[in-house]
């Protein structure tokens, strides 16, 4: 028997992933035909708002990081370090930092010990001991191929079976419901609050819970997104609180996604580390057993660096015998890449003040977090001035994740093409504009709702005039 | 309930993965006591014999490999053209090199195509074509993250359910028992013929498929490592030709790691593409329902660049729809480390004659496959002045698997410690000299055979013959 869609492994068939799926795999035959010169279409550019990669669009990587990689991919450059400081510009902390790491590293060619060299994990535990204000052990800090790959790690060894189940937030960042579809566990979804800027709801999380404890389900865990992907919502302290409360009381494994901590404009971010070491100081004893993983990346937030694969996860109150079995589970994969291990080396632990290169690291950082800021801002403004189209104010994280109300007959021209209705609206944007997003069925929404996901990644306002002046055709078209 | 080992995943709990277990660990635990200054042992350095990762050991990267990447890391160097040249050495093709990459993937801090940035799968197209001499279609080609994720991909969209088989040379490399164990699917093994020079016997292969088929399997797939891990052999072509032959009959897809193509001391590599592509040309329609998965790395070869995990597969004959869910797959983890993709179009597209860095390329390229055929053959030499070793001569791959017969104290001793009599004897080996090599329990080996797995490329001779010391003095310590 040949392999066929119906004989290969179900599981994959099931597992869904919107974010590249059908209208990103048709955004690239537009860039292909526009490539090739084609002018029948619409538009000039094809604006990939679907997914958060900072670099293909207008972020520049933060100078520091990639002097540093470039003398690690190449070291003999460090024989000329005259050359490197005269002619190139390369600060001496530039040149120290790479030295530094070619000691602990030896290669950046060379395979590291299975959860990441030891020197890295120790960098990323003073950074975790100084963003925190609580110790961090390095032996309990994995390094990942990004986040998606710790997900992947976590999720393997928590789903014991079918009967597994993990809480996943409404709407979601689909890795987690795909990742539990290939190992055939239960998503038990809980949905966030958009009435309230898209929070964590603990009565909602409850409901779903106990709805999962009384379908026979295994609930062990629950996965929390903060800053939120796609809703961009920032949680407050007290919502972390009531979130590790309610995984201690049900010996819940808290898996805290918190890649997008430095995109946070209102308010501050809080770890979850450091407020369940909070709560374990005010509480003796209360919240010993809790079992936290907190996953970082070095895709997002300024440093955007998607394409060099890196982050890491901690654990916190995670039996050894466990620690041991997820050591396993990475060798077998062998390591993460090198390279991106240190890039994480140098997001953690960046030029500091005083330092040769801390003026430009500054004003590169700050120039980007403005610049998404600002870009948050006006693309809210167009949303607002949209018809039936509703926006939280931008919070954090790169995206939004707008609520749109569409008339009858829009609706039933989806139907009758057998698409859902966002679905058929993104696709409709698409072919008009160019610009891609995500249809908000694609993390899940309220029944008898509609959303769509955009980054506001790309620069310039013309794709954002060119969303609104689709969206004012296609209601006119559908009244 | 907190997360146990028994609780957790038990398809993890039984994976099992020796190249990076126990005795790995105990060597990096004397390795940090002897960097501490610890006098106590009774050796100086520790030799990681036990993975064959070149870069940790005394394989030079390739230099205008590593120059392309110094630059695709910072292009803001490509403003300086003149120092580049001039005062660094680096000559008009890497430079050129460089600019083409950065067109076509953008920034290396971007995430490509969730299968790899064309151009480089357009690459590795126009290299199969000049390996074989016959046509490759870059849309069947998937970048991942080094080989291991490649295999990855392939055993989870194979493996249907529980009942599913894969047909596994024994010794194997532990990645596909692993992945097997991962997935609740099930290992059919084959015993690879050592008094053949490990080749691939296909009487034997038909025996294990019959006893699979007669225990309900579900066979779906056979696994071919060429040149050979852990055993080192060389494939001829007829013995490709017979393993396609029977897939073809039996509808096995046939996955073909072919990682170590370009370490051959024995006559010269057949890749199982170009031996199907004249299987089918001499036998019209006859062949051309095979399902072909073929794999390389940048990890090995001359490369030896595994820490930035690169490399690919090719697919041959697949359906479309299983394509299409084989590209969904791999989307779920986004996209392979970009920097490693590039590395992988470097390597299949390496400078040619007559080009500025060429000749350097050339002479580093030759060191690197003469010291290693040399290394080999040292290595080889000493195990045949061991008493009660055998090993065949090195054809190929990085490794040597030697058989070794111990004396029944020995056995006595080992079954005391409640260990596996290799494992007992490698084990005793890394404490007597430092060297640390995998028992062949960990690769799968014949009842009341005893092996060992040792990389050849660590420098030196000193370590040899610390080896064949060790090897007189246990046997001694046994009689």
């Amino acid at each position: 028997m040949r392999l066929t869609r119906e004989s290969i492994n179900q599981n994959v068939v099931r597992a869904q992933y919107a974010v590249r799926g059908e209208l990103a795999v048709k955004s690239e035959e537009y860039r292909a035909r526009l490539k090739k010169g084609d002018k029948t279409l619409p538009f000039e550019q094809i604006i990939s708002a679907n997914i958060g990669n900072p670099q293909q669009l207008d972020q520049k990587p933060i100078t520091f990081f990639r002097q540093v990689l470039s003398l690690l991919e190449n070291p003999q450059l460090l024989d000329k370090e005259d050359v490197l400081v005269e002619s190139l510009g390369y600060k001496s902390d530039v040149i120290e930092r790479a030295r530094r790491l070619l000691k602990e590293v030896g290669s950046v060619g060379a395979y590291s010990a299975s959860a990441g060299a030891p020197a890295i994990k120790e960098s990323i535990a003073a950074f975790l001991e100084r963003r925190d204000g609580f110790p961090a052990d390095p032996s309990k800090i994995f390094l990942s191929a990004g986040a998606s790959s710790g997900v992947n790690t976590l999720l393997n060894v928590i789903s014991a079976d079918v009967n597994t189940g993990v809480l996943i937030p409404i709407p979601q960042y689909p890795l987690y419901t795909a990742t539990l579809s290939l190992l055939n566990a239960k998503a038990v979804p809980y949905y966030l609050d958009e009435s309230k800027a898209w929070s964590t709801n603990l009565e909602i999380v409850k409901e779903a819970y106990e709805k999962g404890k009384a379908e026979g389900v295994d609930v062990r865990c629950i996965v929390i997104i903060n800053p939120g992907n796609p809703t961009g919502a920032s949680l407050a302290e007290k919502d972390i609180r009531d979130v590790i409360d309610f995984a201690s009381q049900k010996n819940l494994v808290v898996m805290a996604d918190e890649v997008y901590q430095t995109n946070v404009f209102i308010g501050e971010f809080h770890s979850f580390k450091s407020v369940l070491r909070k709560l374990q100081k005010e509480n003796p004893g209360k919240y010993d057993g809790v079992e936290l993983a907190s996953l970082h990346s070095i895709s997002k937030g300024m440093v955007g660096e998607c394409g060099h694969r890196g982050g890491y996860f901690e654990l916190v109150g995670f039996d050894s015998e466990v620690e041991a079995e997820i050591y396993k589970f990475v060798s077998i994969m062998l390591c993460a890449p090198v390279i991106g291990q240190c890039l994480v080396e140098l997001m953690v632990n960046p030029p500091k003040e005083g330092e040769p290169s801390h003026e430009l690291y500054q004003k590169e950082y700050s120039a980007i977090f403005n610049g998404l800021r600002d870009r948050a801002t006006a693309l809210h403004k167009a949303f607002e001035q949209m018809e039936g189209v509703e926006c939280t104010e931008p919070q954090g994280s790169m995206y939004l994740f707008p609520t749109i109300k569409l008339p009858a007959k829009a609706l039933d021209a989806a139907a009758a093409e057998g698409r859902k209705a966002d679905e058929f609206y993104c696709l409709k944007m698409l072919e008009a504009t160019g610009v891609c997003v995500v249809p908000g069925s694609g993390f899940g929404q309220k029944e008898g709702t509609l959303h769509f996901r955009t980054t506001f990644l790309a620069p310039g306002t013309e794709w954002i005039s060119s969303i609104v002046k689709f969206h004012k055709e296609f209601l006119d078209k559908c009244r």
